[in-house]
């Protein structure tokens, strides 16, 4: 058949262009339409070899986007299910962060330890607008306390926003914060009493650790998968035990792991949790920034008793400097304003309404989509590069959005010993350590895809790549 | 002698235009210009006269602005000082809280109950101008986070103020937050530990109260007196026992009572302190709001050792809305910094540099002694309607700076009930049982006089007066 033998050849064709490094990893591939005219052949012999391709793992696709180039995925060692132990040590943890946090030079150093987007990714002009705008027009230009619960307009479009993950919140559902971490310290301190237990995924955001540790909950680690996320029976176990009061689960693009619970799991959890009545504080920082077809759904998607609290923030895709995060609390709404009412008052007005009338303006999802294409390809960028530099023995994670690649290397690595060599070279990386109370992940490190990709990233890889080949 | 007699026939006529109600309490009185000029003497008889009616209490003077009537002091009774006892309900006080800020309505009610500057006394031109600016020279347009010890021209700005009150600080000794209670939540966290005790002043600020038992801190209110606040012995007596970790104390225009520690009480506290290792949280958030001569100075003044943690804001004076405070926290810097990062990364970047640029431009001392000047006057039209229209055996606090003033009511009174009644007119206070974990202080009140003050607000106070005598 004509047909069946014209798209195998296209599609041997693109991938010997690919083994040849013709088309490289992370590339944009030539649209359906392009090969269409140029090869004569129909739409449906061009999608056919596209299809082959992306079944071999050799090419992903992107809606409104288009193929790229993707590391072979078969290539790919994922890291090891986490496996977390009893002994903390919280200290070790906290002079690490304390360590490599106090390097903070945007100049100078290659920020791998950081997780936000460049700046030459963000609709500064746009913002600016809304900024003035919003000078103009508030009461008392700005200089006045917003409500506690938030500026009403920002409040109404994270509802019109919901229906994005299949969530059903009102204006009336969201409370305003200072930043996704201030949201989830509300959280904490509303629901929970020092020495209450909550469990976490393992290796976790150490922010969440070291605030959890901080307000004297006890920290229960659980076992982690790089793709799918928590151990759910093991969370499950703990539940029902009564040991817990709570879960904090970062569940779409998880930090540092880039793991994501499936939404099949996800409702699992939340049935099981409402009926032990433990509560689950929903990290949902990255669920804007998937690279698949469509936003992954939420914990709090499946939520009927208001026991989830939903929280997120601008800082990842619009503006860190804003400090312009939220919760949606569900029953716990009383609580979380009265907190907020101690802690800080109010948050900051002038960039409430600036994100509100941003996001009226309808351009958000524009700029997300071009965010999320630039990420991706950033991900199979690095990707590729870590596979070419790193030592052959390396696993790594593939995440399907947000920021962050775990890279698990042997077990006789020392990642805080190689930050210390790095860091001579300007480069700045986190390691493993960080993400846990207990000795472990040494062997490991998050490294964020965030950057301007160029010749002096693909070097830096390169550095860190040689480091580690020394070392063994 | 002529000159002798002069003055007092001077002195004698203003005070008889005082007492017929010609000058009203908080009025501006002729200067001593205008004297010399329509009584044809010598500036030496024109001041002995105001010398002496000050003498007698009928007037006071405020630097570069003049002479005001005030209130009769010898007529006004302070508040009793307060004796604290041990039971403590914080759930009711938490409720108080909650309802009283429910009813947030800026629009519709007189809001005696918030302690902010109306939004005419700020210099909003200039600030937006700042703002502007901020947006043009901030890198990424103030999209990217602020480092987390904050922006440098701001705590170098800072450090020169503190020479107002014989502070060395430097630009390394601050660290920005987002206002004060984040300041204060900070020192807190990073030097307490939940069980820990905590000495503070009684009444005190709600915030302040419910921000240590939500930290799993143990508060122990202290005895306070309207003008010189905490007993001073029962504070040493604590320390000494080894009871207490730190003391919070708002040493300056204390909120709610407006006691400010003198001087000599502040040294003898951070040497005490130093001694027996008990840290200071010191909460100086309105110490640029002085009615008398200088800025009061502050137990930082004479902290040595370094712990002093030394929290202020700009909400009180310029901006609530910006979210920009501070703390110089003395040798606790690490610990505050680490403590920062992990509760919110860092404080909002474009307000913090708009303040930053204000203060370079010198305008800031300029607009204080503005404020200041309209404070000080709608304390003393405050204090002569209350003394006006509210029952004979009421008790009030005369605060030297600030916004608040406390009421002592008879004992049968309930300011819980009467924030109810008074709320069907329309009116928010903020009744005294908020300022205390324990059932006391039902008959005291607080009431701000940031208010632009008008006949609205003098009916409104004449209409609590009424309720009260109603009440009887």
């Amino acid at each position: 058949m004509l047909h069946s033998f014209l798209y195998r050849e296209i599609a041997k064709n693109i991938e010997r262009k690919i083994e040849t490094g013709v088309f490289k990893a992370g590339e944009k591939l030539p649209s359906i339409r392009t090969i269409c005219r140029e090869q004569g052949v129909s739409m449906s012999t061009a999608l056919e070899a596209y299809y082959s391709l992306e079944g071999k793992g050799l090419v992903a696709s992107y809606p409104k986007s288009g193929y790229y180039v993707c590391q072979k995925r078969r290539d790919i060692a994922k890291p090891n299910v986490s496996t977390p132990g009893h002994l903390q040590n919280a200290d070790a943890t906290h002079n690490l962060v304390s360590k490599v946090f106090s390097e903070f030079d945007f100049e100078k150093t290659i920020l791998f330890s950081v997780g936000v987007p460049s700046q030459e990714y963000l609709p500064l002009a746009r913002l600016n607008k809304e900024l003035h705008k919003a000078i103009l027009t508030l009461p008392g230009n700005g200089t006045q306390y917003e409500s506690v619960q938030g500026n009403p307009k920002l409040r109404r479009q994270l509802a019109l926003q919901s229906m994005h993950w299949n969530g059903n919140l009102t204006e009336e559902d969201l409370v305003i914060t200072s930043g996704c971490m201030d949201a989830i310290g509300l959280c904490l301190m509303a629901v929970l009493k020092p020495g209450d237990s909550i469990a976490i995924e393992s290796p976790v955001y150490f922010g969440l650790l070291q605030l959890a540790k901080g307000l004297g909950l006890n920290v229960i680690e659980l076992s982690t998968d790089a793709q799918t996320g928590i151990d759910v029976d093991a969370l499950k176990r703990l539940a029902k035990s009564g040991k817990i009061k709570a879960c904090c689960l970062i569940s779409n693009f998880n930090n540092p792991l880039g793991s994501s619970i499936p939404s099949e799991s996800k409702k699992e959890i939340v049935e099981w949790m409402a009926k032990y009545n433990v509560v689950i504080i929903e990290d949902d920082l990255y669920g804007d920034l998937y690279f698949e077809s469509r936003r992954p759904l939420c914990c709090k998607t499946f939520d009927v008793s208001g026991n989830v609290l939903w929280c997120g923030s601008v800082s990842k895709t619009l503006a860190p400097g804003y400090r312009v995060g939220w919760v949606a609390p569900g029953k716990y709404k009383e609580q979380i304003l009265q907190q907020k009412l101690i802690n800080s008052v109010s948050a900051v007005t002038l960039q409430q309404e600036a994100v509100a009338t941003f996001f009226e303006s309808g351009r958000y999802e524009n700029h997300l989509r071009k965010l999320r294409n630039t990420l991706c390809t950033n991900s199979l960028k690095m990707i590729d590069s870590i596979v070419r530099h790193f030592p052959e023995d390396t696993r790594l994670s593939t995440p399907k959005g947000g920021f962050m690649i775990w890279v698990e290397l042997n077990k006789n690595c020392n990642t805080s010993k190689l930050f210390d060599i790095l860091m001579e070279q300007h480069i700045s990386i986190a390691p493993g350590r960080m993400f846990t109370l207990q000795n472990q992940y040494q062997n490991c490190m998050r490294l964020s895809f965030g950057l301007v990709w160029n010749k002096k990233i693909e070097d830096a890889i390169a550095v860190i790549g040689k480091e580690l080949k020394r070392g063994q």
